[in-house]
């Protein structure tokens, strides 16, 4: 897919969904710690981890709130959307290796401030609810069909 | 700081206060586009980003709420600490170069599930607002002082 494609306030319909997965790597880990600062030892440290409730290292929580924010920026809506407002319940965890695939619907649509409500829910690969919320964004007037931009290529150094 | 400490939920008080600041820089938002996969031009493309409402790129919403998270995780009550809940609104955004405070306050504990409740401000340097919500969480038990893991080094390929 080498385009990037937004649905408009007015194309927006109730009901309509989406999705969108991503595997949960290593490197994710290592990108979310630096980026966040979040270097705590149950994500980044396998033997700390392994004495936790958890047994291993798990996925900073926050990790699948990007997902979720993808999901919406980059699907539905998509680009040219404006993030109002988003809650998230953080009901599993992630594991490194594991898919997250993010479900949106559409729930609520408001004509005077072009707003609209989308459910949230972020499974994993066996089907199990690891969070769930509800997203308020601006949705875009205008459609826009872009170049899809190269993924920054980084790596842990 | 070479160590990471915590607040268990017997230490932690109504009202108890916590900072955490980082500086949102280039390889901020390379990185969040490659965990979160959110490759969209407002973020990436200067040329982009002049034409749209904000006239010049601007961080990942969602940014800012790992930057919450990391607070949480780091800060207040830290590590240990279950992450089971955010509600996030996004009020203002964050540019290349912003620094970003995140202040959290106590406001609940509930004794019962050893939860907390805590109300999240995230500011920019001229402390205006770009970010509110509130956090729950599960506080430790258990104290904890703990080696700081070193930050992994990630660059942009």
């Amino acid at each position: 897919m080498t385009r990037l494609r937004n649905y408009t306030f007015d194309e927006i319909t109730i009901g309509q969904t989406a999705r969108y997965s991503k595997t949960v790597d290593e490197r994710d880990i290592q990108l979310f710690a630096a980026v966040s600062g979040d270097v705590n030892p149950v994500h980044l440290d396998a033997e700390f981890a392994a004495g936790t409730r958890f047994g291993e290292r798990i996925a900073h929580g926050m990790l699948t709130g990007a997902l979720i924010s993808a999901a919406l920026a980059m699907e539905l809506p998509g680009p040219g959307t404006i993030y109002l407002g988003q809650s998230l319940r953080f009901r599993q965890p992630v594991h490194i290796g594991d898919t997250v695939t993010v479900e949106l619907e559409v729930t609520a649509k408001t004509a005077r401030r072009k707003t609209v409500t989308v459910a949230c829910r972020a499974v994993n690969q066996a089907g199990k609810l690891v969070a769930s919320g509800e997203a308020e964004v601006m949705a875009p007037e205008q459609k826009l069909v872009l170049p899809r931009p190269v993924l920054p290529g980084v790596e842990p150094g």
